[in-house]
């Protein structure tokens, strides 16, 4: 093999698919990234993948002689992310392909050798049958992604939580996450394309609704990709029994599908409301900052009183050894004065996500769940319960 | 006790002593951080001790009524740093003062209640008798610790070590700290006041010289402290027994001085060398961090390699099972061709504060101790003992 390539292309595919190699591999081999080199296209192609998550770019560069390695992928990324800018040329000799081959790096700073290991045992990356492409606008991928992804579980034994359910009907796409403490669910609407052929080539029929969880790691990762994208782009989504694989340019995503059955969660939704209050986001958040200092770490309780006739909602938190605070923020209420708990954390998730200016609050009992919507923009819809208030 | 002050001042003043409060104290008191609010000067002075460091701060202030008081210094600190600017007022009633009072802050944004704690048991400060104190000027301060403190033990066993070494001979400061390893030696000369007055008043006389050994971290402190003062203001420095005190206006750090002989380091810089070479020390730095991704955690080898015939020191890695790296760095060389092994990490802490363009390396035989100085700017001399080239 042997190949011409800039550092900075190197840098940048290699930093991105790094992120799917694993930190503890069950194999050695998923340790390392496979590095392919076409002669013929110009190419080169990077994977790197853990067995659940794969990811594989594809960038020009000048290929000399084609050829197939793997090279450890933390030290690889080390030491390319160091080099200077400029062109770095990687090469080995094919017939030391039977041992594991020294693979040179040189650049304009010095000449760097680095072990690889022969591909035999890389895993394939699990392929998808490509023929019904769903096609996802990139922002709206994001609005989506950013909504609900914070809302996932962390809780690896609640598997199915530990994902993001996707549900699309006709034109919407429908983004939910749940930890069991509280429910995000953004719904995006695919924007008609202005050009007639794509309307009457690709129109939405129901054969193309779906619904998958797809781990929220791997989404984490496909912002990422997404970053890169231009927002004109749409990103390819294909899905079978077990796989879905995201595609946007020559940025390729695969991740394992998570099994079983989410929970049907808009029934989890309250209809209707006994109390609502509207409230300017950045102020609440910036209370619940400062309030936040003295929450108990035990239940992060902060207490939200409604005053109609202040117009104000105070915000308090108790913490008996330690001292209190309180403070007003102006809202319009609707209803009457009511006390409420909840946990500042997840509270405060939620606000940060929510990224309009004001946030209505929609209330029933002290013990039913509290939906949080934004006031225009996206349709999100934040459901959290709230925390017993103990005196 | 009833306070008025800018939040700005609070929060500054509170964050530089909150450093020496220790995070986990000997007495539940040391956590705290103590307030005194003086009536008849409007000003509040706070203080942070953990019975070796000690740092205390006055500002201005409106002291409608003056007190005495203690508050938990990272909760205090935290709420503080969240405050909106403006003004903040601080009080609590003085007949609570039996129990511990309940201290309230007001701000523009609400209202804090933290539990405070009587100052009764908060301990002194220790003093120094100030009648010969060591003006120093600050720049003249700062280089000595920039280029002394990075080479200074964090063995605690090592006690005298973790300290740095200060000697005072008429006009010159010499700062040296070594931890077995390398030893870093800066001399900074006092430039002569203009201001006649000053010269015949304060002339340096040889009664005026002293040896000290200071606790590094406290001397980290103190960096924080002049990074807030003027390039012309003067630090003062007095020393006793067991103590030193620093002033600069109206900070104030006290620190105990370790006890024990310092080594006596002069005696192993070598007075004569067999070789040397000056490089770039930009160039060299910039080697030594991409070559480092290869070296072993365990004995972190470097090898330099002078060439006289190219006129460069190859620089190189050897990772058994890894790989290796080699760069060529131009250098003028005066000796012949020789291989010589380094920690590359002492190397790397020293290039770095050596703060010139150029590095002048002498050496003797392959295994005696190794001189870096600046070509030109501040006198430093950093001395590192080689490492064994196993083959």
């Amino acid at each position: 093999m042997k190949i011409v390539c800039s550092q900075v292309d190197l840098k940048n595919n290699l930093s991105l698919i790094s992120r799917a190699v694993p930190s503890r591999p069950t194999h050695p081999i998923l340790a390392n990234v496979l590095l392919v080199a076409d002669e013929d296209k110009n190419q080169i192609t990077l994977t790197g993948f853990d067995l659940s998550l794969g990811m594989r770019t594809t960038f020009s560069a000048e290929v000399e002689e084609g050829g197939v390695i793997t090279l450890p992928a933390k030290l690889f990324n080390d030491i390319i992310t160091r080099l200077p800018e400029g062109q770095i040329v990687l090469e080995y000799e094919e017939d030391e392909l039977d041992e594991n081959p020294l693979v040179s790096l040189n650049s304009l700073s010095g000449k760097f050798q680095l072990r690889g290991v022969k591909a035999d045992e890389y895993p394939e990356l699990p392929t998808i049958e490509k023929e019904e492409a769903f096609y996802l606008s990139i922002p709206a991928l994001s609005e989506g992604l950013k909504g609900s992804l914070f809302a996932a579980s962390s809780d690896e034994t609640k598997q199915i939580l530990t994902g993001i359910h996707l549900k699309r009907q006709l034109d919407s796409l429908e983004f939910a996450a749940t930890d069991g403490h509280r429910l995000a669910v953004v719904k995006t609407i695919e924007e008609k394309e202005d050009e007639d052929e794509t309307e009457t080539e690709n129109p939405i029929t129901e054969e193309q609704n779906f619904t998958v969880t797809i781990p929220a790691r791997a989404l984490r990762e496909l912002e990422k990709i997404m970053a890169m994208g231009k927002e004109e782009d749409s990103m390819a989504l294909y899905v079978d029994e077990g796989q879905v694989v995201f595609e946007l340019g020559t940025q390729h995503l695969t991740s394992r599908k998570l099994d079983g059955a989410y929970p049907n969660y808009n029934q989890l939704i309250p209809k209707s409301f006994e109390r609502s209050i509207v409230i300017e986001r950045k102020a609440l958040i910036d209370s619940l900052e400062r309030v936040s200092v003295l929450t108990d770490q035990k239940n992060n309780l902060v207490k939200f009183s409604l005053n109609t006739e202040s117009k104000q909602v105070n915000v308090s938190v108790e913490a008996k050894e330690l001292g209190n605070a309180k403070e007003s923020i102006d809202a319009e209420i609707i209803g009457d004065d009511f006390e409420i708990g909840f946990n500042i954390r997840y509270l405060m998730d939620g606000l940060k996500a929510l990224s309009t200016n004001e946030i209505k609050f929609q209330f029933n009992g002290v013990t039913q769940p509290v939906i949080a919507t934004p006031v225009g923009g996206m349709q999100m819809t934040y459901l959290i319960m709230p925390v017993q208030i103990r005196d």
